[in-house]
């Protein structure tokens, strides 16, 4: 298979041939790896969609609702589905998948779903489903391939060989004791290369990363993507095996959470789907709104407490918009690389003491540099030096808070245990726009009456 | 090892060790992993990293720097060291970390380190650095597990176990012809699980997914997540086998993606480290302050214009900075919401359309909200019944236009192929900005004078 792009033919291809013979559309299909069906899903309507997962093999259809993407809500088209194909395809996932998308039904699908189950899958799923789905429990596949510490070679090898028939991928294999506590793992490579007489617990590596189910999504990726490991072991409070975290799970982690700290700076709230409609994204984004037409009254109050010296120098209304507008921008860029970095590693005392002052040197650099030519603009264009002066500084006045604010609140947001992304946009220029008004303003009634 | 977060008692700990002597700085280091030492690396000064580095064993030694962040500058530390010590550290890395790590070195230093090593790992190095840095074939190693077609089970068994030596983590067995053009995929379990008889080619995978040499980091990133791949094979234009990204590689590729997007977004030049200076921030984001600074000179220029209206309804001039900043923020949600939209998958012209149009009835809508509130604020505040109708017009207008071009813009640039994400909020804040300050001064100096 060369590297592969969905386009629009794809879809207009499944388009026609949904209206035409089942055996062309079947044909059709079996060029589609199951992860590009499911992105050309997204393009269709439920009864399309409806209608090919019927028609396909249950491992592929199973397989293409395992592949959805959760804002694509595979769990409407199960819903939709007769009662035994439903329970077909939901007994061939892996649990934790089918435990993702049942978790996304209201209760009484869920029960009927689940009530319909072979009794040990429904056990299993129902026991994932009581995880929050931001933890490392809620992310876990319950199989694994696992061994007793006890084995011989041979019989860890027969093991492996019977437990694979039920995980397509692995890449670590568990030890256990009697009581499936962990005790380390054990590479498929290392029991092949071993002696013929080798047990287990002499090939044992003992220095391997785990974590508590409770633990936080997060951090679980921070992890994998820290060891560069290919899965994590989840154990109860007692050490006790319950399952393994995938790095394919945790690729999916990080794109949300970058979405997430995208959106929170913006000021729109994390949990819109990017895809969702219109009703969602005003019920997301319209407190945002409401709360920075509160900030915007606020600046506003400043220009009208001021209104007697503006009606004296109308062209102070022209420098205003340019000294708020830069502030609020350099405010912006100094937030996205503060939130940035705090997302990507954890910043010591130091390390926050500095990035304030960098960011602190930056903005009166940057102040005074614009600053000299709005500077130039009032002398040789309004042809007033002091009006000139006044703008200068409170150019470089404005973008050195901006600086510091834009940096400093995400930093003490963490500090004091909030998410530094919600330091959005919307609150930072509060600060330099009431910040801006007030030093040209001020400054004006001042020097310039 | 228990999940495991550095803090500052770590980095005091080891600096205080630095102080005494070796033995109980060794011993102390005993009990962090490679990727800990690495991360400590950063709070510690050049000197003091070297120290650590020439004291270690040289695969724990070779293993941080392999770790080491790229803005942590392991090619700084690496020139540092002495000659004889550096050549064991390089030779021990892997080809392209060796490789990544020496291209940011300049031509001299590259020149003298390659002169000292080995002439086959010198040869394979060099031959990575013609790859850019951004494409499958600078992400690759060049080390992998391969195995001919023709093999037998026990051959193939013997030639991995050689093979892995090498080789610490293999996910995927690599088959080829003679002439070392790539057949397709096994994985170690099948070949276990076959009959002593069995030859490569009968277990042979075909339908792998591979990646040209010179296919750009994202694209195989997106394949990588996609297909759920520890690793891809890169190969050269006549399918001859290259070498192969895996999973950890393109985590890293995820990450700096998504800190590019929101840097630029937020108008910072997506090379700026986050961990820079000052005089890289400046240059970074200099460019883009004074690009506002002009695009806020013609906002400026509107209120100009319409001074005769402002000098007689001073009180516009609060509501004008009210309006501007609501139309800025509405812009940047709609924008980040795309964008990131964008990034994670490509939107047919359908969608693209009806995206527009949802961010045309959001920002409808929320213009219509927000304006009702400043409307009655006008009227019971300010006793203007006109100005409060003409407050309401320029709100609800210049929020439409917010979700038009927050969403238009991005999606214009994608279509003609320039990247969406320069799209940043300065650019379309200039449209609310003018077109804010163009409806409410162009409406009240109709309306109400």
């Amino acid at each position: 298979m060369q590297s592969f792009e969905l386009d629009k033919t794809d879809i207009l291809k499944i388009k026609q041939a949904l209206e035409g013979e089942e055996h062309d559309l079947l044909l059709l299909l079996e060029d589609y790896h199951a992860s590009e069906i499911a992105i050309i899903f997204e393009s269709l309507p439920l009864e399309s969609q409806k209608r090919i997962i019927n028609l396909l093999p249950i491992d592929l259809a199973s397989e293409i609702i395992s592949e959805m993407n959760p804002e694509a809500h595979p769990e409407e088209l199960l819903i939709e589905l007769e009662p035994e194909r439903r329970q077909e395809i939901v007994e061939e996932l892996d649990y934790d998948d089918a435990a993702d998308i049942i978790s996304q039904m209201d209760k009484d699908d869920q029960h009927e779903l689940l009530e319909d189950l072979d009794k040990e899958d429904a056990s299993n799923i129902r026991n994932l489903l009581t995880y929050h789905e931001d933890t490392a429990g809620g992310l876990m596949n319950t199989q694994v391939i696992k061994v007793n510490s006890q084995m011989s070679k041979k019989q860890a090898i027969d093991q492996i060989i019977i437990q694979s028939e039920e995980i397509e991928e692995f890449y670590t294999i568990y030890v256990v004791d009697s009581d499936d506590v962990l005790m380390g793992i054990v590479s498929l490579k290392d029991i092949i290369k071993s002696k013929a007489n080798a047990t287990i617990a002499d090939l044992l590596n003992e220095d391997f990363v785990y974590v508590k189910a409770d633990v936080d999504q997060e951090e679980v990726a921070d992890l994998i993507s820290q060891y560069n490991l290919t899965s994590i072991p989840v154990v109860d409070a007692n050490m006790k095996l319950l399952g393994r975290v995938t790095f394919d799970d945790v690729i999916d982690v990080l794109e949300q959470e970058s979405t997430e700290d995208m959106l929170k700076i913006s000021g729109v709230s994390e949990d819109e789907e990017l895809s969702g409609n219109w009703v969602e994204a005003v019920k997301s984004r319209l407190p945002w709104l409401i709360l920075n037409l509160g900030t915007a009254f606020l600046a506003s109050s400043v220009i009208r407490y001021f209104e007697p010296t503006m009606t004296k120098i109308v062209v102070l209304a022209g420098y205003m918009t340019i000294i708020a507008g830069m502030g609020g921008n350099a405010a912006t860029q100094a937030l996205a690389v503060t939130v940035r970095r705090i997302t990507l590693s954890d910043l010591t005392d130091n390390q926050a003491y500095k990035t304030v002052l960098k960011e602190l040197t930056v903005g009166l650099i940057n102040g005074a540099v614009n600053g000299l030519i709005v500077f130039a603009f009032a002398y040789f264009y309004d042809d007033n030096l002091l009006l000139g002066l006044v703008i200068f500084i409170a150019m470089t006045g404005n973008l050195l808070i901006a600086g510091v604010t834009g940096a400093g609140i995400p930093l003490l947001l963490k500090r004091v245990g909030i998410d530094p992304a919600i330091a959005s946009s919307i609150i930072i220029t509060t600060f330099t726009d009431v910040f801006g008004f007030l030093l040209l303003l001020g400054l004006a009634s001042k020097l310039l009456l």
